[in-house]
């Protein structure tokens, strides 16, 4: 018999999400059910925190085709820590469903680390990113109809930025143009959507502390400019309200189970390229307010998903990770030592080494921000003892704190060794400082992250970068912290430069500015917002038993 | 003080809807709780009916934007039952997001004959239509991609039928293009969006008896045709499985309650124009099998609405209705009887008078159903005596059993004369006959709707429809009921023709076959499938308070 994540999942028996809302400390008249197995938690009702527990950020090397693990490191790590007896709750991103249509492998985990129930949270969970779909896409409709209305604003339909969106991968709508078929159709212009999570809402309500503060930030976003290019903003439409009425669902935290019952909320999935990658400072803050440890992600690997969640998003908190997991695989690390995929089941402790300098560079970043990284190497079965002595030995020479990780096969067990390195480190106060400040000029904010972040030697701005710059400086809207969109492959703006790379300089394209989500995106090279489907979708394998069972998912 | 609809609602004390589902004999195991006060129901854990209670078709007079209260008077009509000690359940459509974003107005109900919780089910609800519009543009993002990735099928770019779905009021999105940009970003060809309550997917949703039909029906939908002009299908593509597995949650019937406690059913909700217009088989059936009664209504008048209630959703539910009511008001007569709408006000029993022959014609046509209709005079507080008194004697004159009510003020209270009435009816055995046969000739299933059901002469096909029929044909499709696709205001299809046109023939500009939900769709003029938003959508006067109380929402 094989194992896949849907069988283990479906063999799996969950507590009634009542008990784990009891477990958490969450009062019953504070959770409002979706079924018996998930429910979403109205914050409001909780009862007042004592203090807060400390939180423990998961990240990555840089990510290869191989694969790492890091959510399901991230759910094996809060399982351990339920396995010591610790107070602990996982928090991590919800799904998008436009992935799970095109390809194998969801956000949820796998094998004997997943949170449940697996096929809910990869389908329609609790409707928030439906929501966000509606907001958005009401939006895009409220700026199309004033154009067709007189156009009161004088907004210019070619400089209009606000995008549609769906949460399907679909590259047949990257680029359209809308509002044909005469006057009463609408204003044709050219538009595109992108996926939904990529959408600027779902990082707005990511980064929101109220919902006073969703509104408010949804009123300052810019959907495009004037004839005479001046900005407008949703405030300009007044549609703030409307738009946080759509929300006020989406905006709750979602409460989950890990296999192993460890409370787990998942809440936003703001896309890791274009936006900062986490789940939502709601959720975050909910399970501190819950639990002494709170595990989370970050997307990606460390150069952008833990740079953004501590220059972004505890920067909006308030809050420091106290305590950060660099996840390594022996596969990925002979990737970033120059073997192809199709050759890694060859055993090979040169290419490990020579992968290494990427862990390597990881390690020193988080150190700079003041924190001592615990690096899990998180195994596969195909792992040779030799290439993992290699690993071992230059964690041994480096001071670094290593575990070996096997959550996939054993759950919480096989990160218990882990968990004993991370809780040393919590133990120990942190010296966690920014790398940057808000007020630091845009030049120097980004030359501090190509430098000390990605290693490389400066960075560049296109000319229109430069233009776009001036106007941000004009708006005033300069010190807002940076949001790079950059390939996740490479610690350069060069997918293919593995490894560590040297002495190069990073492009910026374009700056956007996001003044909902508070923060101006930095494009390097082309960003996909919209993913295509493979030539075999997965889909084409999914059904549906007489009982609603699901089939072919993961 | 006045009251909205939202602050009677708000004002309202709900009851658990586990409470709900106990008196409508529904066990706990098969309620699936969003909350405390919605749920979906596991129609397959209900307990097998000994017998089916009996379905009250609540329909109407040619619609006029005097407003005629139809879902108003369905909910009064339950509580009245309810109030009578009968077993009772209402089973009524879901609402749109797109219209309760442009215009006021929901499809909730109003006043104290409302369902509720009715901000929940007035925006997301339970995502139902939220997964329609996932299924509906992943399918179409599967067909382009299917184009992009080397067109296998040969499907032809320009015939391709399926087209893109919104639930937004959004006319840019009518007629757009897609596909540009480059070999890179899929096949360029013209597309647009329909409102997803128009989608195939909707009415196929709502017409299903089981899982494995709602797969089959989904495989069966027609989405082009190929350069040899061949009908594709979903089971070409092979995705009816992934497609059936979005939307089995959806499937499942919604249980809320009415102001008075009366269990309701809120599932589907197809566009009356384009489809059939009515709830979903699913929860009439379930509905059938909780309770002695269930009352339910059908979009539009009832020359659309309950036409196609008898001919497209009895016919494959194998029942048909034992009451049918006709909701009439003095304001809308008086608007078919040729007075403008913002002249309503001024008291005019001659207009009341002349207009009453639309409410003839609906009544003669319930009568060649063999069902004696029962019609509902659905008060106003500007209606005059004189008025009311004309319609009255009308009624005494042709021997039509009519009920004056009064539920937007008093509840089920003012609809007990009414439910008196329905309950004669329903002790006496219905005479029920469909008007056409399934096995007639399109053109003669056409002839006996417009003739025995509209008042018309005759009808002509385009040369189009004349073309698409030959084509049906010769598909072996002709043998499907009709779904007629006309202006709801007048009985004609000339929209202005208000009160009782004679002496008029109906064309049919377009044939469409809708395989998956089973029935041609037959187009007579302009029918919009995209809304557009009005010059001041009722979004600008939307807001949620800081603890998520919904303002402006009606």
């Amino acid at each position: 018999m094989t194992f896949t994540d849907l069988s283990i999942a479906a063999g799996a028996k969950m507590l009634p999400i009542k008990e784990i809302a009891e477990r958490a400390g969450i009062p019953e008249e504070a959770l409002e059910l979706y079924g018996n197995f998930k429910a979403k938690i109205n914050v409001n009702d909780l009862p007042p925190a004592a203090d807060f527990g400390k939180v423990v950020l998961v990240t990555a090397i840089s990510p290869t085709p191989a694969g790492e693990g890091k959510s399901t490191v991230t759910v094996g790590l809060a399982d351990a820590f339920n396995q010591l007896g610790e107070s602990v709750v996982v928090a991590l991103r919800e799904p998008s469903l436009g992935p799970v249509m095109g390809m194998k492998g969801g956000a949820t985990g796998g094998g004997f680390a997943q949170v449940l129930p697996m096929e809910d949270i990869n389908l329609h969970f609790t409707g928030d990113i439906h929501a966000i779909t509606s907001a958005n896409n009401a939006l895009a409709a409220f700026i199309d109809n004033h154009l067709h209305q007189g156009n009161r604003l004088h907004i210019d339909p070619r400089r209009i930025t606000w995008k549609r969106a769906l949460d399907i991968n679909d590259r047949a709508l990257r680029h359209v143009t809308i509002g044909l078929g005469g006057p009463a159709q609408g204003v044709p212009r050219e538009d595109g959507f992108d996926i939904t999570v990529a959408s600027e809402i779902m990082a707005v309500l990511c980064l929101a502390t109220s919902l006073e503060d969703l509104k408010e930030r949804l009123a300052q976003m810019v959907i495009g400019y004037t004839y005479d290019r001046e900005p407008v903003t949703v405030r300009d439409l007044e549609v703030e309200g409307a738009l946080a009425l759509l929300l006020k669902e989406a905006f709750k935290p979602n409460l989950v189970q890990t296999i192993e019952g460890t409370p787990a909320l998942i809440h936003g999935g703001p896309f890791a390229n274009i936006a900062h990658g986490c789940n939502s400072l709601a959720a975050t803050n909910t399970a501190r307010q819950l639990a002494d440890i709170v595990v989370t992600e970050a997307g990606f690997g460390a150069d952008l998903g833990a740079e953004k969640f501590m220059h972004i998003k505890s920067r909006k908190g308030g809050f420091n990770p106290d305590a950060v997991v660099i996840v390594a695989t022996v596969r990925a690390l002979k990737m970033h030592g120059g073997i192809a995929k199709d050759a890694l089941a060859e055993t090979d402790p040169d290419a490990v080494r020579r992968g290494m300098v990427n862990l390597a560079k990881h390690v020193d970043t988080i150190r700079q921000f003041g924190i001592e990284p615990v690096v899990a190497l998180n195994r596969f079965v195909t792992d040779s003892e030799g290439e993992l002595a290699e690993i071992m030995a230059w964690a041994k020479a480096e001071g670094v704190a290593i575990a070996l990780t096997n959550v996939w096969e054993q759950g919480g067990k096989g990160g218990l060794e882990l968990a004993e390195l991370v809780k040393q480190e919590l133990e120990r106060p942190t010296n966690f400082a920014f790398l940057y400040n808000e007020t630091d000029s845009v030049e120097e904010k980004l030359r501090v992250i190509v430098q000390k972040v990605y290693g490389g030697v400066d960075v560049q701005l296109s000319d229109k970068a430069q233009k776009q710059l001036l106007e941000i400086k004009k708006c005033g809207w300069d010190e807002l912290p940076i949001c790079m969109a950059k390939t996740q492959y490479s610690l350069s703006d060069q997918p293919k430069l593995l490894g560590r790379p040297q002495g190069f300089t990073i492009s910026i394209r374009e700056i956007i500015p996001k003044l909902g989500a508070g923060f101006l995106v930095c494009l390097t090279g082309d960003i996909m917002t919209m993913p295509g489907l493979p030539k075999q979708p997965a889909a084409l394998k999914m059904d549906v038993g007489p009982n609603g069972e699901a089939v072919g998912l993961f």
